[in-house]
């Protein structure tokens, strides 16, 4: 019997995850759950449903897993501890620094309904994260790279919009090639943030807008801009639609480490990705990890997890024997 | 208190794991168990013991885990079922084609006695086997490679010594640049033998030897060189000493997918790593996983597992909150 899997929240990573599940032989779709008038949806599974976020609680038996695609802001710190309730669920909360908080709360609820509630998942929270854990473990002796991109950083694209005079905007963060070249070295050299990364933004302005300024105010932004290297492309509405309407991103996670009985030999780990879709990657992470968590609620266990505590084999389709022959 | 881990063999691999334990602050070595007379084999670790293997039944209940660091060909199918009969057992198998067999033998036998046996651990198999695993489950329509080197193959190093003529040999298998930059392209090319290594031998000779006799056997020779591109280098015994005598190694494992509703978007995943010391890496992971086997029995489990069935926070010193705080 396949595993029945619901989305809450239609945008770009709801309907990265009804691609996956496509994917996914072993999983069928059966409805989604919109904010928004269900008659004003058309999502691409014919035989799902469309339904509207507040009958949610009529489907309890009839899902196996909630894929929860809302943002991390406001929408998940209320919805994963509410819907977990009802469900077995998955999010892809990424605020790295309330995720401790974020846990407990989605732990203690899911307990008391013996329910399984996977958060963080994805790619950074997600697999990013596991390959630093794993590197970590075995070159105990070692420092962590993360770097992020070439990719489209919604936030920093965002924070240019709200720039008087700007019409649109797309930023890109990229990695800093000379500083992966040294981290690959295995010299453990110690970077700063202007090190690791540069910005490029490609801006849309108003008519009679003044680009000097709007420039002024994209690279002294503090936090977003400030203590980078930035550069800022001003570029025709046409243009940004044909060379910029993609979500591409990607990025690295290296350790370098030592080992010996006096350190003398070095090593690298990386693991690093390429994606045309940041949504479509995140969701497939995510259908991924559904199955995992439907295999936990089976065998009745319960509470939050996080990539740290499920074993791989949980994700594949494969049994052990098949992965075994096949794959190790 | 600490893990307490005994080492049986004690060659490259067996010391490569005794410098791992050093580093890893919450275990002990306790005893190193080898063929040899005890008394003719020194070692690094002052406090832990040095015994005949023939003595190994003398300590259990005195060791946690034993890391078996024998060979595959014939030492670990006969002791890995042997010693999981009185210990938690981590071994390093690495024949593929025979890892169900190994993987039965070894269940039944810790099953019966209550233990377990962690097998087919290192980086191929092992952590490549992970990031295979992952990544097809992630990437599900998709293509997986592996590429070995740039680094030293010991079964071909040793086939090359075989040749009349030859004093000693040192070979390298490469990865072909070309290849690698296909593949990350996207384009999931079909790849033969030939197109993805290279192999490179440096060899020195006796006096007077036919080195065109000596490179066309070894350019011929089936199954280890006749599928390659070779290169024979004759060199003398000193430069081999100088400049061959570390066993380094490396690779990469990429997985290439589709997503999209109509597989419009393209993915690439890479995992690689370069190591100075191919023995200490592998050390390096098995005594991480040693450390998640040492767990498992805690906790009652017993049985045969790879590094598909340990979920990954078995592996860290660190806790689940420590780990949700400062990885994910």
């Amino acid at each position: 019997m396949s595993i029945r899997v619901g989305i809450i929240g239609y945008g770009n990573l709801g309907r990265g995850v009804e691609c996956a599940i496509k994917q996914n032989k072993d999983m069928e779709l059966v409805a989604v759950f919109t904010r928004r008038a269900p008659e004003t949806v058309s999502i691409l599974t014919e035989s799902a449903a469309i339904c509207k976020i507040d009958d949610v609680a009529n489907w309890q038996g009839r899902i196996d897993v909630m894929i929860l695609c809302g943002g991390s802001a406001t929408d998940l710190p209320v919805q994963t501890p509410e819907f977990v309730k009802m469900f077995n669920v998955v999010d892809s909360f990424d605020t790295h620094a309330r995720i401790p908080e974020h846990f407990e709360n989605v732990d203690k609820v899911a307990k008391e309904n013996g329910h399984v509630g996977l958060i963080s998942c994805g790619w950074d929270p997600g697999m990013f994260s596991l390959n630093r854990m794993y590197a970590s473990a075995i070159l105990v002796d070692g420092s962590d790279y993360t770097f992020w991109g070439k990719g489209v950083s919604q936030g920093h694209s965002d924070a240019i919009r709200r720039i008087e005079g700007v019409k649109d905007a797309k930023q890109y963060t990229v990695p800093v090639e000379a500083a992966l070249a040294e981290v690959r070295t295995g010299s453990n050299p110690e970077l700063t943030t202007r090190q690791k990364h540069t910005r490029e933004c490609y801006v849309v302005v108003e008519e009679g807008a003044d680009k000097a300024r709007i420039e002024n105010e994209i690279k002294t932004m503090p936090n977003y801009f400030a203590d980078y290297d930035t550069t800022v492309y001003f570029i025709s509405e046409e243009e940004l639609k044909a060379n910029h309407s993609g979500i591409p991103h990607g990025g690295f996670v290296i350790r370098s480490g030592k080992t010996g009985w006096n350190g003398e030999n070095k090593h690298i780990i990386e693991y690093n990705i390429k994606l045309d879709s940041n949504p479509e990657f995140t969701a497939s992470v995510i259908v991924a990890y559904a199955r995992a968590v439907s295999r936990l609620a089976k065998e009745g266990q319960s509470g939050c997890k996080t990539v740290f505590d499920i074993a791989p084999a949980y994700l594949s389709q494969l049994d052990g024997a098949e992965l075994r022959k096949t794959m190790l």
